[in-house]
């Protein structure tokens, strides 16, 4: 059941022909971290080693100093990992602040986390808008770089970036040392101008693509996500589920489709799609 | 004060000789993130837009979902921003599950944060150990990447290993979607298995590193830690607070030395130090 990589079918760009294809990409679950029967954490992580996964991040965020303190460490292979400490070894839960994370509430699959978007209001997107050209999706990821001014000086930041889907044209650019900062604060500066959904609009993320990725896209409305790396199998399975056109690899006038291919204009070669 | 770009003094190894220098590196420091008095999140952020980061946090995780339900984000430039919602918006709290980050009790501010590490056992390293060959540090990546089997499929994962310092021997390597999670698995593993501090060991880290990477590094008793990428400023400043050395930039037989520099054999070139 734990899978670390998965074949997954896509649609590949290149020689301005669209072609089914197979592609591998990197299994993305929750992981569920309880302590003495109590939750501590849900992180999203690749399946397997979770037992180490468990004990490293208790010991590095100093909740147990030495392997003694911890008696148990059991998984369901579902997604829960259980640890049980040792007896007279206590957690000061008065260090742990209250830290906010919609995956914390999403339950303990890919698939509830999925279906959790829905309650907090992410909906099906609309198939037949924007459509997108090919040309203009190659386009993209030299238009973020010859913005992306920090990068550019440190090699240390996540872009992202907000494009017309009609136009192409840069709409608006945010860095950030964290990827999930550098959405946010591109949907925030849009939703405080009043201009979510952004339903007409491309989000090109300068990394790879995660479920937490696609989520924030999805609560702005964007349609289009399009990345120069990798997604993640869970941020493929929740573009599918939303209708998201998802789009990876963008590099040298070449490109994945994850989902929602049925955007791209293939103009005189539609009829080989 | 909120300055995105930092330059900081570095040591740069090029053509076998290692020279005072200077970089510029992404600027990280902790937000706080409350909501009509209360604290909901803190993130390691690039300072700038936070309005924009806090108001977008708040509309992709779901808490607001118009711009009207905001009354007000007043910031205070010290880390802190600060939103009030409109009468009669309410936010659900029971939705919020307890997530545990350590920077969520690390105060709001990188100094704070880096005090806080040693309230969870985190210690200064032995300056003397181990010391390290700038030819072992070059051929580092190259090994992890023989290794990295997940990556060279998916080009999905973060990756990272653990070297010894005398022999440069790998020793352990893990991949995960999450780059926390990849060294959570690594020393989670050591710890298991008693082999914690690493005092004699190399972290290598395929990306880049953030501040709550060297944490785990020092919780780990990690003195060495080497990446592809760039730190972020905290990273660094965490590095020379506890005597650590952070290398970032390894590629092509060239190297920045961001901190710990001494623990370098420069062999014949040492008098050109």
């Amino acid at each position: 059941m734990e899978r670390r990589i998965l074949t997954v079918p896509i649609h590949r760009f290149e020689h301005d022909r669209l072609d089914a294809a197979q592609d591998l990409v990197a299994a993305e679950d929750p992981l569920q971290i309880s302590v003495n029967g109590n939750n501590l954490a849900i992180t999203m992580r690749t399946p397997g080693h979770d037992r180490e996964l468990a004990a490293g991040f208790l010991f590095t965020e100093g909740i147990v100093h030495q392997p003694a303190e911890i008696q148990s460490i059991e998984t369901d292979g579902k997604g829960r990992v259980d640890v049980t400490l040792s007896a007279g070894t206590e957690i000061d839960t008065d260090r742990f602040a209250r830290n906010f994370y919609l995956t914390s509430s999403c339950g303990v699959c890919g698939k509830a986390s999925i279906e959790a978007l829905r309650s907090i209001g992410c909906a099906a997107l609309d198939r037949e808008r924007p459509t997108i050209s090919p040309a203009l999706i190659s386009a993209l990821p030299d238009k973020l770089h010859a913005t992306q001014k920090i990068f550019q000086q440190t090699g240390g930041l996540h872009g992202c970036a907000l494009f017309s889907a009609s136009s192409g044209a840069s709409l608006l650019v945010r860095e950030d040392v964290g990827r999930h900062n550098a959405v946010d604060k591109l949907i925030g500066a849009a939703f405080l101008e009043g201009k979510t959904p952004l339903a007409d609009c491309i989000l090109l993320l300068s990394g790879r693509i995660s479920f937490e990725l696609v989520q924030k896209a999805l609560m702005g409305g964007v349609a289009v996500v399009a990345a120069v790396g990798a997604p993640s199998s869970l941020a493929i399975e929740t573009a599918r589920r939303f209708g998201m056109t998802l789009i990876g690899f963008v590099r040298d006038r070449r490109f994945n489709v994850y989902s929602g291919e049925w955007r791209l204009l293939m103009g005189d070669d539609s009829e080989n799609r």
